[in-house]
């Protein structure tokens, strides 16, 4: 199974790139839907607070692969050549998957007023409402690794002037690049 | 005075995008000489053994913005009005700068086996000498911050299929947009 994993800086534009390879041929399986759901399992909401909440405490039972470790139990059930997972926060995460497929890594990137913006726009239920909760938000992430998985990914797209339309084709290229020559 | 920094992993084309910068109208301060020569002061050579040894010591004397701090006294005594700083290891380093102009932080991609193969071609004296030496290296940097530093930074070039030429073309077109915009 070839696992595409998706990583990068809250609102730099994982899921555009994710969901534009979804329309295409790749399952796609959304890590921070894992947090919702369990979020909303334990009856609270799913709001940024929350699920940061319920995010450390997974990590913290069940240890840093925590919310990959659900998503490969996914993947065995799953008849897929090819999937894409959107929203890896570190290479502990990216070395649970590889215990079920080839891993290829793919970093998006945009600047912080990129993303803050991008978030903004957004607005779905965890977005920042400040730019002090936006700040604490990119802290959390870096402190569990988000940033070490952007520095060893094996490609980075730039998502600082791109349309959603563009970084979607960009990712679409590279994924079919790798599964060309991957033969 | 705009500080152009560049970060990125061990062998991503720091240096290449660097030059290319100081070939146009940028004084280019390395912070690895600062290391190197730190490393040759005491007596010691500049392998990587050697100057790794000397970097974590400086850090945990003189505090993680510790090489930053050199350069800054080293600006000061400058007139330009745009430097490059050639080898930003963490977002502490960047909050060193800040404090004398105005930063601008580009991050420098390439995937693992790129950066392997650049790093023995071009064969310095810290060059690594097994893939082992080469992943340990990795550690090390991230252990100091460079993964945050690469999130954080205001663009990502990715390296993965440029030709020196390309990146550098490509990085001096980042600044020099970014020049202007700045009026």
């Amino acid at each position: 199974m070839l696992i595409v994993a998706i990583t990068g800086m809250p609102g730099a534009g994982k899921s555009t790139a994710a969901k534009a390879l979804e329309s295409r041929r790749f399952k796609r399986i959304v890590m921070g839907d894992v947090i919702r759901e369990e979020t909303r399992r334990r009856g609270l909401e799913p709001s940024e607070k929350d699920t940061a909440k319920v995010m450390l405490e997974l990590r913290e039972k069940y240890g840093p692969g925590a919310v990959a470790e659900v998503c490969v139990r996914l993947l065995k059930t799953m008849k897929e050549q090819a999937v894409v997972i959107d929203g890896i926060r570190s290479p502990a995460e990216v070395e649970v998957f590889a215990r079920v497929g080839k891993v290829r890594l793919i970093a998006i990137h945009a600047s912080r007023e990129r993303r803050f913006t991008l978030l903004k726009e957004r607005g779905r239920s965890d977005a920042p409402t400040s730019r002090a909760s936006f700040d604490e938000r990119d802290k959390r992430e870096l402190s569990i690794g988000v940033g070490n998985a952007v520095a060893l990914a094996d490609e980075s797209l730039s998502n600082e002037h791109a349309t959603p339309d563009e970084l979607g084709r960009r990712a679409v290229e590279l994924v079919e690049s790798w599964v060309a020559s991957a033969g």
